[in-house]
């Protein structure tokens, strides 16, 4: 059994759950609270972020790209024509830059801040340092347009962010955008292809497990 | 041939100029300047960043650790025992942790933002904004440290950083330490192993090659 050390509000902890509700894998889910720095999940992962699976071998796999590179190695095969990542060399390095895309840089400029801002919520609810930053939170809010745009820019050559398929790619990129939801209230109504891949990756039962938490364990 | 897109002083393109040389791989060399936001550039990688490698395919692969996955599909096996990626499952999660600690964490507090104070140099020479950030150098400079004492407790288990053999954590971490050089005159004095380890790195032929220039074409 493979076990998640996630937390619900961390956007590279819900693409990790997306890849495996996708492959319907089963894991038992541990909530982590990163900013306690407990002991025993800092000797799991040094850098004290989630996600980590802890995988069947007992070893602690983490950060989410790494996550996902482990899956397909170990998994990937059985699932032929529904492979999230590509066999192919300019597949994978697509897939690879878009991964890289949303969980490097698309949390740096949005879901990152927003992220943050969420747990210092969590970590000091009472005190002024717990009080939202509204200028970080409005700058993030305005980056998302540039990468709205650029998702549109890409499904203006393809059904899917990576290809003719759904790849990693695609639950990278919902996964992060979700995870904008609460704070930002943006309308993309220029962004047609955008929205229609957006329902389309919303109303996968994917996306509804993780996000309602309707996930077996 | 493969051509690398790259900067003297960007660590991750430092990173693949040394995977590059250790496998004698042959390369034309292109500097780019990533602040001129060059449109040619920005085609093959529209984050705007170096490296880039444009493969025999004629794909442009962004991104260092993702050009150390293409180098590794594409060559790696030729290389034996000297191959710079484990093909075992641990191996390669252990090497891929590593990376993510020292292209993304590392970069994050350390080589990244004297990189910026590297490059606003060169961008605006004789400006104020030309002018170093004195408090983020010494701020950067500061966080080494404990990235140091991280890598004298991975040497205490086994001679390189990700186990018993050169890997490409090894490269990655030896290319981002060296952009520190400029700014940050620290004596590791309490750290023997980390100093025999740096040691070695420094006088290897791939490491003179990259930061002499002494590069073949």
């Amino acid at each position: 059994m493979l076990t998640l050390f996630h937390h619900p509000d961390c956007p590279h902890s819900r693409f990790v759950r997306l890849i495996l509700r996708e492959y319907d894998l089963p894991v038992r889910q541990v909530i982590e609270r990163t900013w306690e720095r407990r002991e025993e999940f800092l000797i799991l992962n040094p850098a004290g972020t989630t996600p980590v699976l802890v995988c069947q071998e007992n070893i602690a796999v983490p950060d989410a790209s790494i996550i996902a590179e482990y899956v397909d190695e170990t998994y990937g095969k059985n699932f032929g024509d529904a492979r999230l990542f590509p066999v192919d060399i300019s597949g994978r390095i697509e897939v690879r830059r878009l991964l890289d895309w949303f969980n490097g840089k698309f949390f740096k400029e949005v879901s990152g801040p927003l992220t943050d801002e969420r747990y210092k919520h969590y970590m000091m609810p009472s005190s002024d340092s717990g009080r939202r930053d509204h200028a970080l939170i409005a700058d993030a809010c305005q980056s998302i347009e540039h990468h709205v745009a650029y998702i549109e820019s890409l499904l203006s050559k393809q059904d899917w962010l990576a290809g003719v398929q759904l790849s990693y790619a695609d639950l990278a990129a919902v996964a992060h955008l979700s995870v904008t939801d609460y704070f930002c209230k943006a309308a993309w109504n220029g962004y047609g292809r955008f929205n229609a891949w957006h329902e389309r990756m919303r109303s996968r039962q994917a996306f509804q497990s993780v996000l309602t938490g309707g996930w077996r364990s």
